[in-house]
């Protein structure tokens, strides 16, 4: 397998000031596989209750992901609900009932654990490590993490930067993490915590990637009608690990052309509920839209 | 005279979370001249009091930017008071007193009135109108404005639209005169009334440009400490214009690099009060920051 995200699977219950969605098939692994699924094989490790209907994993493997890491467990699927406001910055959790992800005990199987590209979507650093320490020898591990486990469980997720190579975190998180407001000295501090290189997602203002080596910024691309924000940056990260994963390498220039794959990826997952846009578009989309992008910052 | 700025010439007494200044010498012609001097000569068309130092002026002929345009008037300078808070994209007008501003009659010198290049910096479009028409035939006029225009004289600014080749605007100021959200959306309703090109400013969140034939994005130049933003925007449209003047010609792949240029001198213009940054920076240190600049955003 030359990709595997740990992540959810969850049901997401959605509203926006313009539509409503309850119960849509969602989760930080499913909205990564989907769009990394786009550029090559990916391998899901996560955990579903027994209400989580057949059809929603066909559909993943009906993209190709390879479905084998994902545990059925007594009991019911994680599931979230939340509020956007009309600016899509102001996210209000409704409530969270965590069910058979409280005590997801990730097993990546044997057929995973030689990925030389490893994703470690949105958990508890402690899952994350857990799931990190079955892999031999992976090539590139990035994670994503989120507030909550800045703030009650930092020194795991302090520990977990000394043993990955990239983290992806948005303008607040990053903030949250360093003690810095400006974000760029935020990412600075946060890559002398450990990884290679960070990538720090600004929403609607775009992402950029600062490492050793490299520092590339780029604009989000110009969705004139989001319909729901949901995924969008696991769908940045599975379309920015995805393309690395194709072509097997991460040097400074592949790394630039990841981030305007993930741009590509996350513009698509706004535009529609739950993974319906991510496979409405196909390989051929994502290449027309990252042509697309490419005009818009090209001298 | 390759390059004319009609506008105002100020005494801002700005305050930030950080530091303060009474009387700065800035005003909109006068930072847009301070960032376009250092790309060839420039041409001012404004108003002073008698209470102008003649060192402020001779400051201004320093930078080779040509002074025969400057009016000294009976009475005091415009003055403007304001404060920002610690986003900076908060701004609070403490005082405006427009003085010999208010009734600012621009003449431009004959010596001026055959200039290619023409940039119409914030003033009452009536007074913006009255200055364009004192030109032969410039081959590109791009205009600035402000909410309060917007607001009190908007058929008059919708008139000079219609005149105009280019209009640099920021996000409030875009949304308030379309009456759309989205900015891009915004932008190509501005199009719609006139200009063939529009600059969108989006502070620390960079800036875009678009046109029947031209779309280009790109993010702000990431200055770690900010000291004063006022005047960014002006000297963003004095690098833009600044440079299309140098190479007379506003071809798709000129107004691209232009844009560059404006995001490098707005980035000069933030790191100090008055135009002390603009001052202290050469041609060669805004050749060094457009190359970061180019770093940040190629593939």
């Amino acid at each position: 397998m030359s990709l595997t995200v740990i992540g959810s699977l969850a049901f997401d219950s959605i509203e926006t000031p313009f539509d409503k969605r309850d119960e849509a098939f969602g989760g930080s692994a499913t909205f990564f596989a989907a769009a990394a699924a786009r550029f090559g094989e990916v391998g899901m490790v996560g955990v579903v209750g027994t209400d989580m209907p057949d059809q929603n994993l066909a559909d993943l493997r009906d993209l190709g992901i390879d479905c084998q890491g994902i545990e059925v467990a007594e009991g019911k699927t994680f599931r979230w609900g939340g509020r956007y406001e009309a600016d899509w910055n102001t996210r209000t959790t409704l409530f969270t009932e965590l069910n058979t992800f409280e005590h997801f005990d990730p097993k990546v199987p044997a057929g995973y654990q030689d990925s030389p590209f490893v994703f470690l979507a949105n958990a508890a650093p402690a899952i994350q490590m857990k799931a990190l320490e079955q892999f031999k020898s992976p090539r590139l591990v990035v994670a994503d993490t989120m507030n909550l486990w800045i703030d009650i469980a930092r020194d795991d997720l302090v520990g977990l930067l000394k043993k990955i190579d990239g983290l992806v975190l948005n303008d607040e998180e990053a903030r949250m993490l360093s003690g810095e407001n400006h974000l760029l000295t935020a990412a600075r501090k946060v890559l002398d915590m450990g990884p290679s290189f960070v990538v720090l997602k600004k929403g609607e203002h775009g992402a950029f990637l600062i490492g050793k080596d490299v520092h590339f910024s780029l604009p989000a691309y110009p969705v004139e009608k989001v319909v729901d924000p949901t995924g969008a940056g696991d769908s940045f990260a599975g379309g920015f690990m995805g393309y690395l994963a194709s072509v097997a390498n991460f040097q400074p220039h592949t790394l630039r052309r990841a981030m305007v794959y993930g741009t590509v990826t996350a513009s698509f997952c706004v535009q529609g509920f739950t993974i319906e846009p991510l496979v409405a578009n196909d390989r051929a989309a994502i290449e027309s839209r990252y042509n697309e992008m490419i005009s818009f910052i090209t001298l």
